[in-house]
Formats: structure tokens, sequence, C-alpha cells
């Protein structure tokens, strides 16, 4: 028997999420039972995506429930163990973040051979956001060389990686992050323009001063304003992967909607919506070609890491002012 | 040498066109030259993408000239040839619209085997509309048999052929039109749900009362309203045709765009737009089914025609007041 303390939502956030609609509670975990292991969580995400759980509403994943914890990706390692195929020091990955400790059937969590790196590589670059940029880019966008390609929220866990498979791809890359530090790093990640979106005042025209033949992907993670500049750059036959819209998933009222999304019509614009967890198919070929580049030292990637379980709410609020450098992560252990 | 009236682009429109924009001129037509044709028009086709060639600006066509006579489809009759294939007679369409008669090379006409059709179908169901409606609806949404499609202006000249394909190919219809002879005539038709967008009170609450789970498919032909419906009544993996928004192209301010734009993402919604210039490959096959489809009596047509040169504006003005049922068309002679 030992404790274990995990966060739990505790009203359902209207608008931009606050403290107040978390809650940390303490649970007495038993010796974990037949078939079970326990797992001590070393690093926990936070992710986007989540704040669409907090709705409830039909979606597609189920809606999380008030009062119960939170869930989300995290890496821990075995502390204690009646599986047959998992011992005492193994890393493994599982949904069952938002709490330190936690006893689930072994068939619930998934063994790592980490390749030599840290195991919460697996949380980013090597684990769902660097697959969803992946699966984005080369099956939603479908790349080619040469394409000019736009990235909102480039210096996230899943933009810094759009960018710089498409630089590996021989593309021309135009990344739109906020703020010095950001900016820095997608110049050093290799973007050949780079747009600083809370600075310029009209992004669609610095868009069209980077690009000033067009976009021929963009990839979307953002929503509003940067998606109006995309249609605006957007090339004929250009294809738009669809991956998120952080500006608007706190929106209270309805947010206002691309005026010029006639362009889809004269451009011939294909505009695709996809979710990571259709497209796990891809996760062999992903990881064979994300071992090969950060092996060779092409994939550069960023942690931004708050410590405790504690801070597990507050990471998950710094998504949404944009205060993270690449992944966001909680340091649990 | 004989004359022929024309209609040329006076002004460029602000908004809605207006009869003032246009004038209507005579000119003197020599006899046909060497290698020439003259055609005497017997119907012209007025539609819906003419109105963004009058502005200019770059897109997939160029724009009308001020002073120059419009282009558009037409059909007509040989009247005098020194074109070797094209004998007086001969009935042949071209996109010389727009002007009672012309001359122009042989190769700038095509001679139609009219299969039995009055010639002017060429320029509706069994011309570019009826294309139109075959490539978004089989290419672009990739229809499948089952499928819930959902159609926009669909008692036009390319709505009306979208709906009654999609029957054919053992889909459940509901069309969207304004007015009691519109409505009349999609039941006519076989639209299993027919809404009168004029007459609901919330376009979006009857397009869920009608597909209670869902629509695969949307063909769009409106945008505004009718997209946000068409997104909210949206399945997963829904896919739109996007082949106009006929209610924003006489904006005079950028338009209200779909509020819900981010179900695009979390349904994973494939938005395409085409142009069916782009796919005059799939012309015989087209070509095929719908002489198929036309001889078994599968399909019916309507055509709102007017007559005479000087009617031109007018019936171009009536596509966006939705005074048209069916193919809006000019009887030249």
């Amino acid at each position: 028997m030992t404790t274990s303390r995990e966060v739990r939502l505790k009203t359902r956030p209207e608008g931009m999420p606050q403290p107040g609609n978390f809650e940390v509670a303490s649970v007495d975990l038993p010796d974990p039972g037949a078939g079970e292991v326990q797992v001590k969580n070393l690093y926990m995400s936070v992710d986007p995506y989540m704040r669409g759980r907090m709705y409830d509403r039909p979606s597609y994943v189920p809606p999380f429930q008030i009062g119960e914890a939170l869930q989300g990706g995290a890496v821990g390692e075995v502390v204690a163990s009646n599986g047959a195929n998992l011992k005492v020091g193994d890393i493994v990955q599982s949904m069952l973040g938002w709490r330190e400790r936690f006893n689930a059937p072994a068939a619930a969590v998934q063994k790592i051979d980490t390749h030599g790196l840290p195991p919460q590589a697996f949380l980013g670059i090597a684990g769902m956001p660097g697959l969803t940029a992946y699966v984005g880019l080369l099956k939603i966008a479908a790349l080619k060389e040469g394409d000019v390609v736009f990235v909102s929220a480039a210096a996230g866990a899943v933009g810094s990686v759009v960018c710089q498979i498409a630089k590996i791809k021989g593309c021309t890359v135009i990344g739109s992050a906020g703020g010095d530090e950001k900016t820095a790093f997608l110049r050093e990640i290799g973007c050949d323009h780079v747009i600083d979106y809370k600075k310029v005042p009209n992004l669609t025209k610095a868009l069209m001063e980077a690009a000033p033949k067009g976009i021929d992907v963009y990839f979307e993670n953002v929503g509003g304003e940067h998606l109006e500049a995309a249609l605006e750059a957007a090339k004929p036959f250009a294809r738009f992967a669809m991956c998120g819209m952080i500006s608007q998933y706190n929106a209270t009222e309805p947010p206002k909607g691309p005026s010029n999304i006639m362009y889809v019509v004269g451009k011939r614009i294909r505009m695709e919506g996809f979710i990571v967890s259709d497209h796990f198919d891809m996760l062999p070929q992903f990881l064979q070609d994300m071992s090969g580049w950060l092996g060779s030292g092409k994939l550069k990637w960023r942690e931004t890491v708050d410590e405790g379980i504690d801070a597990a709410p507050g990471a998950f609020l710094k998504l949404f002012t944009g205060e993270n450098l690449g992944k966001m992560l909680v340091k649990l252990a």
C-alpha cells in the first residue's frame, strides 16, 4: 500500500481554463493485483486536445468526468509487477498521466525501447506529437519536394517537427510563432522564413512577403487569423493539413470564421482534418524514419518542463498563453 | 456583311451587379474569312462563375475587360462555313455567348451530336453544369452507395443533377432551395428531404432533423449559413465538394466565415474545391453515363428561359436573386 496524488477535473471550464477548474487529490494505492503492474510516472504530457475533452459533448474521444482523474500520455517506471512480460525497472508509456502512480493491467501500458533517448522524448518528438507531424505532413498534406510550407504554432511540439521534416524533404518552410525565444528557435531548426505573429501588423501581408509566389501546404495548428492568411496566400491546389485550432479552443461565443473561405473553390484547395489515432498504421514507418533522423542529428527538439503534480494544471494553461517552447511536460519523479 | 448585337461589360459591378454595368452594342460582322465559320447563336448560358470574372483580379480564368463583349457558353447553328469539317446547319457549342452571331476559326467551336436532345441541353444537364455535378459528386466527394448527401442550391442547374445522380447511386438526398416552386421540383426529382431555406427559422436545425445521424457528403453551391449547417451536421470523415458559394459573390465587405470551421479537425472533414475545367478527362465517361440516364428517363431537368440579347444582363442577375429554376438560359434565335 502506498499513496498517489492525482489531478481531477473539479468543474468544467468556461472559456480559458482556470486553476480552480482542477483539484489535486491523494488516493490510497494498494499493491498491484494479479496481472497488474504498478507504475511510477516520470513525466506526463499536457496537450491542447485535452481542452476538448473538458467539454461535455460528443467528440472523437469521450469527455472527462467531473471528480475523476484526467487522462493523458505519460512515461513511467515499473515499480512492482505481477505481469508476465514486464519487470521492475522497465520504462513504459500509458494514457494514465495526471497522477503520480497507478496500478493497471500489464496490457494497458506499453514497454518502450528508448534507443538511448530520454523517456520523455516518447511524449514528444518520438511520440504522439511527432507522429502527428509526420502523418499530417506526409499523408494528409501529401508533401512533395520543393513545396512551400507554412506552419503555425511552429515552435510547438508538433509544429517544430513539421518544420524539420519539411526541411529534410527539400521544402521551403515558413514558420509562425510568437516571441523572440520561439522565433530564434525556428531559425535554429532551419526555417527559411520566420514570422513573429505577435509583432507583425498584418499576418497575411507578412506571409505574402515570405512566400511571394504563394504556399503549397499549410499545417494548421492555430485557426483564426492564421487560417485566413493561409487561404489568402494559397497557391492553386494547395493542401491544408488541419491538425488543430488552439486559438479557438476556449471560445465562449462562436468565433469569427475565415471570411475568405471562398478561396477553397477558386483555388481548388484541399483542406483535410485528421486525428493521429486514426493513423497508427504509420507508426512503424514513423519510428524507423524518426530514429534515423534523430540518430544522425537532423532533428532538434525542445521541452518546457514544470515539476511536480501540483504544477500540472498550470502547465496545461501555459499551452493557451503560449508560454511553452516545444513540448510542454510535467516531471513527476 | 451582317450585323450582330453583343453584351459588353460597361463598368465593373460593386456588390450586386446592376443593369447599368452592361451595355448592348451593335457590331458589323464581315463574311467569315478563310478557315472561319459564322455561327448564329441559338441559346447562351448565364452562370454564377461569370461574376468572378467581372472583378479585376487574378483568378483561374482571366477577368472580363471593360468595353469588350462578355464570354460564356453558347450553342448555335453554322450559317456560313469556310471550315473543312463544318457545314451550314451544323449545331455547335462555343464559349462565344453574349452575342447574337460571331465569326471564329472552325477549331474554336465544337460540333455537337445532339443524340435527339434539344441543343440547349448541352449548356445544362448534358454540358458544363451536368459535368460539374458529376465530377464534384463522384470524384471530389467520392460518393458511396448509402451516403447521406446534402445539396445546397439543389434546384439549380448543377444542384438538381447532383440530387438525381446521388439518388441513382442509392443515396439519401437532402436538398435545400428557396420557394414553393423549387421545393416542389426537388420532391419531383426524388429528394428524400426538402428544406426551404427561406422558410425554416434555423437551417442547421432543419438539416439535423432531416439527417439525425448526420451527413456524409455536402455539395456546396451557396456558402454562408449553408456551409455552417453542413459543418454542424457532418459525420466523421464527411467529404465536402466545394463547387461555389453564390451567397458570397457580390459581397462588398469580407463576408462572415463559418464560425464552426473547427469541426474540420475533430470530424476529420475533407473539404475540397474544384473547377470543372480541370476535369475534362471525365467527359467521355460523363457523356456515356448521362446519355444512358437521359435515355432511360431517369433524369429530369428544368430551364428558365428569357428571350433576346437585351434580356441577357437581366437573366444573369436572376442567378443572384434566385429567380431561376434549373438552368438559366437566354434564347437568341
